[in-house]
């Protein structure tokens, strides 16, 4: 239904190289496989152990493709769980297209998008998170969202779902029995057993639900807002820190950026930093809507640097003290690092303790206290980080999380206030849900469709 | 010297992918990536049999990398005919590098262009011709120099090069010989039996340099130019032929193209339309330069369409016969084809015998006679064809060659002069060096140096 025969796609990236893999998956992929290939050994594909290579010809109507390396993978012991064979050619497109033809010609069909990875969880070769993953992992750009990435295919976060899942689902079978037997009064389920799981569960989800924010960004590259007075140096600081990583900005492919944004790869975690406009009073329309991008562009920031130029801090202290206030009353989850540049030229002899923030005095013309800045920013991050109770980046995920968490929220208030089995039950039954939709226990096919679109062909 | 230690690169297309295969070859291959990666079944690299495939984990400093599947071939069935290990790795650029650093960091080497490909060389698993041909079998757009690649890369040329040069090899020994004893007046060699020899290989060798022309455009696309009077309707032709193929040419990605040029892929064998200026006595100095392109295009097309306006050509028989008989003149190895184009308006009546050419009546304009003018210019390329007994794509085979055929006419002339046998040798010794080049019995480093850095890193 959601995936039947057996697919064929090319699995390595488009275009010319040494080499080219074209994977086949399905009950036809060895047979046909052998059908065209004709080993330098005589053996058939047919009868080879499995996890072997064989090198040959591959055939199209007589007509000689390519000398071959072919890999067989028999069911279950493959990616997909099914029958897998890999052909590895020589990388020309020409090449890679002929194979396809071949194989299309005797009627095995072309891979839709994810197609190999939805069979492998069809399969129970790995749970839903854990397919969603294998996406992260091959978009990953740095070491931070590869690492995140790469926990999850290993069933990082689902392991622990999962099993308190199935405690609750225990629960939820002794309420609903309760039901039948409503009339004789009894209680089967241990209220107060019952109480420290869903307290249990919570924990978790408040945990997970809380990394998403912060796996989101070291997915994306932690979004880092320059905002200060015009002058302060917030240009200076941006081309600093472009210039020291020109090489590794350039490696990152496809890097988004537009003229006031650029990505940054510090100590394996990426950090898009942001030059804003500087903030004033001012009756200049044009001006006003700068700054106004700005105030956004501080909303959608992890990280706030406030810059401050120190040669006129003594005579602005007010002013800096009430900006700064602000600026916490209306972003108190926001890391905000108060950097005292043009520090070179006349100290701030600035009061760390007066702001409660990180302070940092700094010369971005001359490169001095850059390095400290990336250190607080690093660490910023890795405070922050709870990778080993598990992390989540997949919107998907949280908002299946969020709906689990009200619904238990529910099921808890009940309690309290000595909900009769059946009104219990209907909240738990969309708890245990939300949490099965997040492992693939509960899922469906439009759900699976929306997911696996987003793969590359030939995963 | 040449290529020494063992070394490592990616071989699948830049980018990324689904799957992305690293290549190691050399004596520490299997050792070296024994120690990062930790097999699921628990087995160590370094015991396993060659052509096996192994699921595991693949580590750098006990940091987890990614999940691999290692393939080891060991020596000498490999292609390099060393240790080899291929590690299929999820086809992300961070985990493709992060792979390559760990490997370099445990000291191996990343493989220049072609080094897996000369060690296969160095190693005899292919000769040069082979060898050389593995670059082309990559980069070949279309079927027709795919299977010229490929039939190169087989052995098709070299084979019988090697076998006569040996036969060749032992007539100089006999002549060597005679050289000792020159006081005795003796002739080892028989000298009839030389001859003929010698004949054998000039055919040979003519055969494969007259193949070049043809080898070389198939490789590149058989350049055809349109020429012809104004109006005769020459763009019009181009547009048809661009219009009906328009899939297949989008589907060559960087063909090289200007504004009146462009390939379309005609049965396998990619044909390069040149759409020049219409040639007529002018004194306008600007159409000059353009009728001036138009010849010079004229001299480095395979195929020459005349296109004449069939409504105007029976006022026009005795310009047009003059100028065919000019272009025949002209370009004596050229097929020349007569075009009447908008037959459908006049008929040209044409007297085919008239030009001693292949002549077709067309209209270009509602798509009538493209066919079978495809159909002539496929059969002229066949016809050319002699692929069966091998055809030269590569020009320093061609240079090799022409020095073979040259040393071996003066050879030929030193024997019908009776020239002594100290005479004949040193052209003999010249012949023999520039046959084995071709197959790299005979090589130096700077030599398989040039070859080998024109190939793609990773093959």
């Amino acid at each position: 239904m959601l995936s039947e025969g057996t697919i064929i796609a090319l699995s390595t990236p488009s275009g010319t190289g040494a080499l080219a893999i074209l994977r086949l998956s399905g009950p036809q992929a060895i047979t046909q496989c052998a059908k065209l290939f004709r080993a330098a050994s005589g053996a058939s594909l047919d009868t080879v152990a499995s996890h072997t290579i064989h090198l040959g010809h591959l055939y199209a109507k007589d007509q000689m493709i390519d000398e071959v390396l072919v890999s067989v993978f028999r069911n279950p012991r493959s990616y997909t769980g099914e029958d897998v064979v890999e052909i590895s050619c020589h990388g020309s497109q020409y090449i890679q297209q002929a194979i396809l033809n071949a194989f299309i010609a005797n009627g095995i069909r072309p891979a839709q998008a994810g197609e190999f990875t939805l069979r492998a969880f069809i399969n129970g070769k790995m749970d839903l998170t854990q397919a969603e993953a294998v996406a992260d992992v091959i978009a990953a750009e740095n070491e931070a969202s590869h690492k995140i990435a790469l926990q999850q295919m290993r069933g990082g976060i689902s392991k622990e779902i999962r099993q308190l899942r199935k405690e609750l689902l225990d629960f939820a079978s002794l309420i609903e029995l309760e039901l039948d037997f409503a009339e004789e009064d009894v209680d089967f389920a241990d209220r107060k057993a019952f109480e420290l799981l869903l307290q249990k569960i919570q924990r978790l989800l408040k945990g997970l639900i809380d990394s998403f924010a912060l796996g989101n960004v070291i997915k994306k590259g932690v979004p880092v807002a320059i905002i200060g007075a015009p002058n302060a140096g917030k240009s200076t600081l941006l081309n600093t820190l472009l210039k020291e990583d020109k090489a590794i900005i350039s490696a990152i492919a496809g890097t988004t950026r537009d003229s006031i944004e650029d990505e940054i790869n510090v100590q394996g975690i990426g950090f898009r930093f942001i030059d804003t406009a500087g903030i004033r009073e001012t009756t200049d329309e044009i001006e006003q809507i700068g700054i106004q991008k700005a105030y956004e562009k501080i909303s959608l920031a992890t990280i706030i640097l406030y810059m401050i130029d120190s040669t006129c801090y003594r005579s602005e202290i007010a002013l800096h003290q009430e900006k700064i206030e602000e600026l916490k009353r209306a972003n108190p989850n926001k890391k905000i690092i108060i950097v005292f540049n043009k520090a070179d030229l006349l100290s701030p002899n600035s009061n760390n303790k007066l702001y409660d923030c990180e302070v940092l005095e700094m010369s971005a013309k001359n490169n001095v206290g850059v390095t400290l800045l990336k250190d607080i920013l690093v660490k910023t991050i890795k405070a922050a980080d709870r990778r080993d109770e598990g992390i989540i980046t997949n919107s998907r995920h949280y908002a299946a999380l969020i709906a689990a968490q009200d619904a238990l929220a529910k099921v808890q208030n009940g309690l309290e206030e000595n909900l009769s089995g059946d009104l219990l039950a209907i909240d738990l039954r969309e708890a245990l849900y939300q949490l099965g939709a997040v492992t693939g226990e509960v899922t469906n096919d439009e759900l699976l469709g929306n997911i696996f679109a987003n793969f590359c062909i030939g995963k």
